[in-house]
């Protein structure tokens, strides 16, 4: 898999999405592929950001991470997405960076890249399947190939088994409520191996 | 809500979803409400029934459930549908008692219904969420005002915050794995109050 | 229908979405409800908008609308949400606006609104369907009541029978393809209807 | 492409999927792939079927198609479904064969599996979306590689422009209302081709 590249483009507002995206990065790399992880712009005002002192502190943290980009669609064979539910979908500031890559999607040049993707939410229930699901229906317009956890490997039943993605339960601490890092792993070691047979010759 | 006439329509195979339709009638009865309590009709051959002694003990028990009928929706002002998830969408058994309603929906029979639907899952993200709105898709063509729980009642962040309707994990024994039934009767509590104020002239 | 508080909230770049809205303000008002007509918030930056001349002189002809606020829902009995499907939801700009609802939602001021949505796609399939499923997703989390168009008018099928929503094809140059007007009346008259009987004591 | 095995397996009542399905077989033929065509078991009773006779006769006419069986997704390499939508779902008759390869999904035999679906419906914003995403749904479950045509050919856009997969509208007396053999031939060679890819060692 040393020839897959990979982005994983994450939103965070406290840092549970970056964490996933964190884990996906590690197992990446250790498998070979080439890695770019960026951060879906943030769209709220600073004073909001201000007020709630974990997403403050979240934003200060990663201010190191890159912005996503179109060039780190265009450049990768596979994308991983992270992102936290907002009411059953993905929040804005992920949507916002997937509405401006028309340019991309109607030049073809988002088909055939390998998708999967993760989230949260505070609720066990609460959008962490619609979320993803949402997130597909926009990666088929984009003629993309869909790989998803499924229930593929043991270690998935004890990260709740989600079929569509990893996902999370956060407390209103912003602790997560499972242990999910090898449920992330599997995810995009399955990903970057569907990804590899794509791109043999 | 004396006046409110609702329909429980049901599939279960192991009792699950049969126990949620039981807690919801004692709700709505002790409401007032005037209910019935319908399962759908069974698709599997017997031999496939004997085969799985939890099917079938609960099949034996449940033979003096009446099955639902076309007349069980004409009736109702309100239904309320429980099912497991098979796959992340509602088995068969009630989806076949839905594509047969055509002649009532062709005929308007099935408009301003007060809808509202529960489920269950081996997994916790193994389609608790999934399975119930696409059965609201369904009940979107049917013309039907759809009520779920939202987040209307602290009740529903004991049973996993399932804004959709009430959910519950089952494990390989049969055995819920959350405590469901305040939820499930907060649910129909509220599609009765809504199905009342839509019957006041 | 008198008593009845509605607001339209929509999005639109090219002016298809804000015509909508306006045919429901139209006919809304006709029936005596009282109406809000508010827009999303843009977020493009201004040298996006003005490298297309479309958008440029949508984005100028309506700047005198107001936009959409918290208080536009708090004061709402029903609301009726119109925008483009982008890559098969909502465009970013109306979720930011969702998004920011949190403070409402956690104090229970959405719950039991009346809601409905309509939108527009470049293609007859491309997204007319999935945009409102998964608007009707989020609204699931705010507790409203959901009534969508089923199929309770013979005006629908002429419009294309979305039973989700009034829904239009426009062409590369703007123009739409159906002839959708009475579609968003019957609909915007249904959602009085039932929004007039929840408000009723 | 010689080496890719294919199932295409749909479900017809009147026959416009079953046109569909051949289409996709003579296509997928000339490519050399290995095809099998399979029909979903009716679940209908004979009355019923007889009451109906565009039903009747096209269900006499199809006897000789052989029935789907587990083997016809344990063989596969790549799954092509077809199938009317039934409100904005599956009907009945194919999510009972899905329902019933439990044992093969527990097993992981349908893991990596290339997958893609067809639809039909009576009005074009009838469920041809949603439809497709339903079924989707279920094979995220089974952690299947979902491929769908987003807008990779120009055909697409005459078909009516879904990315979901092929569908069309059908009048009541059974007339496809487009074009939509060119988009069939493109979906499956479009399956094929990253079936093939992902057989290679």
């Amino acid at each position: 898999m040393a020839n897959v590249k990979l982005s994983i483009i994450y939103y965070s507002s406290t840092g549970t999405n970056y964490q996933m995206a964190l884990w996906a990065k590690e197992k990446a790399e250790q498998s070979g592929a080439e890695v770019r992880l960026r951060k879906a712009k943030e769209l709220a005002p600073e004073f909001a950001i201000e007020q709630n002192p974990a997403w403050k502190k979240h934003y200060d943290e990663t201010q190191h991470v890159e912005e996503a980009s179109s060039d780190d669609i265009l450049w990768a064979d596979a994308l991983l997405f992270s992102a936290p539910s907002r009411f059953g979908t993905m929040p804005s500031q992920l949507k916002q960076f997937l509405d401006i890559q028309g340019g991309l999607w109607a030049n073809g040049k988002t088909v055939n890249k390998v998708v999967s993707a993760m989230t949260s939410a505070q609720n066990p229930h609460g959008g962490q399947e619609a979320t993803l699901l949402s997130l597909y229906t926009s990666m088929m317009h984009w003629g993309t190939i869909i790989v998803t956890p499924g229930y593929t490997d043991p270690v998935l039943f004890g990260a709740g088994g989600n079929p569509y993605g990893t996902s999370v339960t956060v407390d209103q601490n912003g602790n997560m409520q499972e242990d999910v890092e090898d449920a992330v792993k599997h995810q995009v070691a399955r990903v970057l191996e569907v990804a590899s047979k794509t791109l043999e010759s």
